[in-house]
């Protein structure tokens, strides 16, 4: 077991702080709890001895089974007393929810915490949301007001617990799932770096998203991270690039894009794709969390809506994505499946009047063109035409190995089939722009396996072999002689 | 009556091509007008006596009734034919829906159809949707497909029909009001230029939208563009700015850059504001269309979540916005409305735990601030204590006459609460950067207004008053005179 598995998959948590009230965030916490973990939960209150039908314990010493996890959220002057406590219980993970520490001055509080917790109890927070998982919810936020998104490949760290829950609710409602999900705070103990090379480990983790306002490290940073994305990519969006916090802000613009130009530069440097607005975060993730990376930047663009064709093919130029022209047998191909006003190019319009059965067609000409690298697909589903199995059209031409984006503009309707196609593994983008960015990202991370992860050169690998066959040879001759004996 | 508004105000129209068949386009069409035209409907379709109740006709002058609109929504081939229809029953304004003209080669069909409109009918289109406003709703796209928008100051025109249907069904979702709607497709007779002009006549509309994929006439676009910014703010979205559709796209990038910043170069010119994005079209326009201009590029921030706050600060600066310092009267009674704890600085941080009472504290001190000209507003949600009345708070704010837009991220309960506050006229908007970029085209569309419309010199001013002075003298001296014959 890692050192941080008991911060997302523990046997049995203590809730120190639980509360009888409804509405009260200890309260919350514990519905939450009671509602996805399946281990077992031991509220602390020295004022109550039930809570939700749960024995309520006055002091995590007075449990006698061992306790994986404590989830602290008391007032912050009680919080060293009861660290102390998990100490003695020999607890050997603790999430501070409590706020009230450096955030609002009060580093001497948090240097305490700090030395008590060194060497005897590994540390979340404080000044955080905790962590989120599938069978482990403690936000603090009910589920009527912030919805919790579905399991995913994309693991997300952030600094700022207002942030998190508010992203996270935003990402629940297109349908992006989450492998895991960290809020730490003022990072006393546990921060970004520990948590990327955890993720880094993570079976559940294809891509990692981190909002960080603090480098704790930079040097380091840049080296953990140049090793992590050999393997899985990482996005960052770095809050206060434009000098810290906002006050300072505007002050002078000059050392303001310096700040930004030096952020860049050391995420260009690791291998880190860079975010710059929150949209970007996880528009960026899930391309990435889904889909291969792109091995050149040909790519072809199908559309039922020509205006929506034009603004992606813009915006695909812009962000350095290149449209080749169709060859002979594709075009060919495509025209079998389409009516003569369609236009077999690239970008393929299959008109207004396009059916799944025409976009199935265009997809398996394109999927199987080996000059077009990867595909964006573009469905306005408001068309009476469009018949809904048009997702597992486009779900089907994952087939071909190639990275698919899809583009779907609307409301309800269109939301509904966004979610069942975002289930499938292809991520969906409401507008050409974003879906254009998202692929050339791909593209962005095929460049940086190249840059960091190439493959052996040819010589390399015959040597290797050599190598490899000469052992065998060798191991052979030993057991011979070893029988011999 | 204006030419125009027949395709908006009719009192009578006639759908010629209504269809019998559930689901086909001439069905849907003439379930949207029934669902929303309070005139007298007539459906054309010789194959047929009654649809839905409706009487059916066989052809326009079977109608002994006049009619203000007819919508034409025939296979290409039977549209001239229907329109010399319409001339002989003296209709003057046709919209062609049906497509096959222009955008598939089809020039001939489409300059028969030019010539004999000219001087005897007005049209819109061929290859469109058509016009949409509140009471003449004649889409064919289904309501269960494609939600309607609410009642709005934006009117939008747009080239591409199934780009206006997918953002006007996105629009929709997050409740932003349009005024009209008009897709206006291959525009053989009324094109962009007109239909700004009669926008800016419209007393309904205060901001106009375009999508634009052809300018039909650059230097009078200019010409009329300068004129109506005058009074309303216009925001383009120009399609194929990177060569002509896309397959041009790719041959040189040279060729590419220069075309794009032709058009932002002319959009300049004109006072016009360019969105570069789909989702920058509505951003801006919805900001325009309900807030004032701001008078100078200094802004207040107001959060309950510190990263959210960073993140504005950031991108409002990176938009050209300053954040000033606050006096010393805002800062104290800002501080008299919150915890200590929290941040009476700018941006003013209340925390996560504020309620409704703390934004309302904390609105009317920026409020009341004369060096603070626009407040962004963060509102999230999540947190069980903020009250759902923050909404009204917010629109209290309004009272200041301070341009303010606000941040709302989240999915189901977020989105409640963003429709009720667009109702009242805030615009909001998902992330922290959409709302900084958005308040900062408030501030471009200032200076337009400075650089179009500048107040008179105050010596003209004097001027005219002594005129106007005068005139009233001489008239005086006229009348005395008229008595005294």
């Amino acid at each position: 077991m890692a050192e941080l598995d008991r911060f997302f998959i523990p046997q049995s948590v203590a809730l120190i702080g639980a509360s009888r009230t409804p509405g009260k965030i200890g309260y919350v916490m514990l519905e939450s709890l009671k509602s996805s973990f399946k281990g077992l939960i031991y509220p602390i209150n020295p004022q109550a001895t039930e809570i939700a039908g749960l024995t309520v314990y006055t002091n995590v010493n007075d449990v006698k089974e061992p306790i994986d996890l404590a989830i602290i959220a008391v007032p912050a002057g009680n919080v060293k007393i009861v660290l102390e406590d998990c100490i003695k219980k020999k607890i050997q993970a603790a999430i501070v929810i409590s706020a009230g520490f450096g955030e609002i001055g009060n580093k001497e509080g948090e240097m305490e915490l700090q030395k008590l917790a060194k060497g005897r109890i590994r540390l979340l927070g404080p000044n955080c949301l905790g962590t989120y998982a599938k069978g482990l919810d403690m936000l603090f936020l009910p589920k009527d007001r912030m919805k919790r998104p579905p399991e995913g490949a994309i693991s997300f760290i952030t600094q700022s617990g207002a942030v998190g829950s508010a992203m996270l609710d935003d990402i629940a409602f297109e349908g992006v799932g989450i492998s895991k999900f960290v809020s730490y705070g003022n990072a006393i103990d546990i921060n970004e770096l520990e948590l990327l090379e955890y993720f880094a480990k993570d079976l559940g983790t294809r891509a990692i998203a981190a909002y960080i306002e603090t480098l704790h490290d930079g040097n380091r940073f840049i080296e953990v991270c140049k090793k992590i994305v050999k393997t899985k990519p990482i996005v960052t969006l770095k809050a206060g690039k434009t000098a810290k916090g906002g006050e300072a802000v505007l002050s002078h613009t000059g050392a303001l894009a310096g700040l930004t130009e030096v952020y860049s530069a050391a995420f260009r440097q690791a291998g880190v794709i860079e975010a710059k607005t929150t949209e970007e975060l996880f528009d960026f993730s899930k391309a990435l969390a889904t889909q291969p990376a792109l091995r050149s930047n040909k790519i072809a663009i199908i559309t039922n809506g020509g205006g929506f064709g034009i603004l992606t093919a813009d915006a695909a130029v812009l962000a350095g994505m290149e449209l080749p022209d169709l060859d002979k047998p594709t075009t060919k191909a495509l025209q079998a499946h389409m009516p003569s006003y369609a236009i077999a190019k690239n970008p393929v319009d299959l008109t207004g009047d396009a059916n799944a059965e025409r976009y199935a067609g265009a997809l398996t000409a394109i999927g199987k063109d080996p000059a077009i690298a990867g595909i964006i697909v573009i469905a306005l589903v408001q068309t009476p035409q469009l018949e809904e199995s048009v997702v597992d059209v486009i779900r089907d031409a994952k087939m071909y190995g190639k990275p698919i984006v899809a583009v779907m503009a609307g409301s309800d309707y269109t939301y509904k089939l966004v979610r069942r196609l975002e289930g499938f593994g292809v991520p969906v983008y409401p507008t050409p722009e974003r879906a254009a960015k998202a692929m050339s990202v791909l593209w962005q991370y095929g460049l940086i396996l190249k840059q960091f992860a190439p493959p052996p050169p040819p010589e390399k690998k015959a040597a290797k072999l050599i190598a490899k066959k000469a052992k065998k040879a060798a191991k052979k001759v030993a057991k011979k002689a070893k029988k011999r004996r």
